[in-house]
């Protein structure tokens, strides 16, 4: 039954194919390429391989690549993603299109955490709070905007309950696309209001997130859903390859050198596998030296579906009902999970998961050491992190990189028992007996 | 009695100074020079003329620069404010210490809004929520924390309402200072919640805002205030130059040359001085061609003292008690005021004003064609633009640049009001009979 209908919707999607990329650019993108079989397929709205229904990724051709001149090309690139236009599925010219030009967020040399975590090999915390709206889905969705450009969609669409939402409205309001989001028709308020000011239509479902990404599946296949481009459906293979931007500043901003351990938060298991890509990549073109790298995931106890699996040494995961405070991870079935585990265990790595009080301690741990407000996302991985130290997976003498994939002001509930250290009258007299002098 | 006041604070701040200058390496800021009288003092922790009590402000020794070779040390510089370090009172190792780092934010050319706004000489709008803590603030923090640090403060402090508050609890965390921020005791749970994250005392005072202020003033002349840097009270002149960085950007940015027309918020002023200070000092660098450009004011109907001094034609600036959303601008008496006021006149620009509502529709209108969410200052700017565009102030064919200082997730309140679209059940069948195919 499962695998009917992913074979329909990869036919269907085929047939768009077929009518749209005879004349795509998308730069070095060659051709989508399955991870499972590697049947290849030309550039199009698909996203399912028609032989096995595995997923497909871009497959580049940088064969033409001097390393010195593409080293020389992207640093004097533009400070965001578009710096790596080279090395993505993009056109050339991007950066003189309309788009949100996230990225070049700031790689914080994180000394006074890594004092209290106990780190002497070098800590630094990846802030992707710093993008256009806040959060990495910046990344993600600025790719799925050229995918669709270049396929002539004129409407951009996702289920979202948060985060992506926010994303695909402010980029498709800059990129002139009509945008049409789907979430749960109960969502809290301040989310809607996030992802309702950029003014493109935000439809509430009657249920809940699972059938907001049942209905977004039957949309695709129907007529209504023609010229649509769902960032992270028919266009998730050139949506996903946004993630690898962060492993490219990451080692850019080393110096052009890998860091020894990464620790990243594992939602769908997208961005940690295409981190992976992102540094292979740099290594087989020679920007970076090839040495052993170890990439461990993080989730939160009540979303752990691949942090079990790892545990338990299998190489499934079991899908879970999510019940955490870090709703952006709080995918119970990541479609990406077996490919994590590959890569913890390939790189030695591993995937660890801390509970909802260890986030909120994690977020104010970096708020109060680095100045850094985190997301419950990135409470996790900073806890995970710390849990990895105490639990001698994570090496403390080795350079470490954290992720931090989103903003504490999109997760104010989760610090919302955080106030006021005194409330004194307006005299000296009362500062001094509050003990404050 | 007023008078009293300030010469009291003024001497005190100078026998600070004796102890605490003789060794201060803050780069090319040579000295305290008052605004009024010209009278110059050493660097120190000063904030008032000791002659005449006029504000002090950084002068500086640029006589060593060649010019072609300060555009290429700035370009080769780090993508934040840092880059400008030969033209800011700080170090020139100052992008190696522990500090927010903030600026280099997008200058987003607007062709959406323009093409609403009726704009054909080039709209840009610089957008400074992508700084560390989302406002402008980060700015002037970060060269609080250098003064603060060279002056041997240990704990970093300021009267808050918000922006403020929040950016100097970063700070202080990142580069190991203690914080200590005042704020009214019956602020928002919410923004309460934003400044107290990163760990820092934050005191409630028993009053408002001026209560606030006041009490921070009595602190400042008391020996429990020893070794406290206010940053924007006996810190506020290397505060202020933070403003100056919003100038070198936009120019930057904009390929070395001065934009036509500016259209910048008014609080206390100082933000739109220090932007002219910062664009007169890069024409006598040479580093751009002088040519007219026009400084436009920007405020809230309900907190409009300089709009309206300027509309009256008056020299000098009436207090008002503020009531508008705009919070962040609600400044009744603002301190820079009539220099604002020679800024426009001499500029051939001019202060306006809009109303609330008026507001709300400019951050819609922001959000909704170029995908940034707006604080309310960043509605101000953006109302006021258009506003001076119906009535003829803002010439269209010229090249304009708006700010937006600030973050719309930290007025979340002024756009509650904006939600879905529609609510359907999860069918093609709802979706067609919503009108949304």
């Amino acid at each position: 039954m499962r695998k009917m209908r992913r074979k329909g919707l990869a036919s269907m999607a085929a047939q768009t194919v077929a009518s749209t990329t005879n004349s795509v650019d998308l730069g070095p993108a060659a051709a989508l390429s399955c991870r499972e079989c590697g049947h290849r397929v030309p550039l199009g709205p698909v996203f399912a391989c028609e032989e096995c229904f595995g997923p497909l990724e871009i497959a580049y051709d940088f064969s033409a690549y001097d390393t010195e001149e593409l080293r020389k090309q992207i640093e004097a690139g533009p400070a965001n993603i578009w710096r790596y236009a080279p090395l993505l599925p993009v056109p050339a010219d991007v950066a003189d299109k309309p788009n949100i030009n996230p990225g070049w967020t700031q790689l914080v040399k994180a000394d006074n955490l890594a004092r209290e975590l106990g780190v002497t090999g070098g800590l630094y915390v990846k802030d992707d709070s710093g993008n256009p709206t806040h959060s990495f889905k910046d990344r993600v969705v600025a790719q799925a905007i050229e995918a669709a450009r270049a396929f002539g969609f004129t409407t951009l669409s996702c289920s979202s309950t948060g985060n992506l939402a926010g994303a695909v409205g402010a980029a498709a309001a800059r990129a002139g696309f009509r945008s049409c989001v789907f979430i749960p028709h109960d969502l809290e308020q301040g989310k809607v209001v996030m992802a309702a000011v950029y003014g493109g239509e935000l439809v509430g479902i009657e249920g809940n997130y699972d059938d907001v990404n049942r209905f977004c599946s039957e949309l695709i296949g129907d007529p209504a859903g023609e010229g649509w481009g769902f960032v992270n459906v028919n266009l998730r293979p050139y949506y996903a390859e946004g993630s690898k931007t962060l492993a490219y500043e990451i080692c850019e901003q080393l110096g052009w050198q890998l860091p020894d351990q990464l620790v990243v938060p594992i939602a769908s298991g997208s961005q940690l596998t295409k981190i992976d890509k992102g540094l292979q990549e740099l290594i087989k073109l020679g920007l970076v030296e090839d040495k052993p790298y170890k990439i461990f995931g993080a989730q939160a106890e009540g979303c752990s579906p691949v942090s079990v699996a790892y545990k338990a040494g299998h190489d499934v995961v079991r899908p879970q009902k999510p019940n955490t405070i870090a709703k952006s991870l709080a995918i119970g079935n990541p479609a990406d999970g077996p490919y994590v585990l590959d890569i913890a265990r390939r790189t030695g790595g591993a995937v660890e998961d801390v509970n909802d009080e260890q986030v909120v301690d994690a977020i104010k741990l970096l708020a109060r050491t680095e100045g850094i407000f985190a997301e419950t996302a990135g409470g996790v991985t900073v806890g995970v992190a710390k849990k990895l130290i105490e639990n001698g997976l994570l090496d403390p003498t080795l350079t470490t990189v954290v992720l931090n994939t989103g903003d504490g002001l999109k997760t104010l509930d989760a610090v919302a028992g955080t106030g006021l250290s005194a409330t004194i009258r307006p005299n000296l007299e009362s500062f001094r007996e509050a003990g404050l002098a």
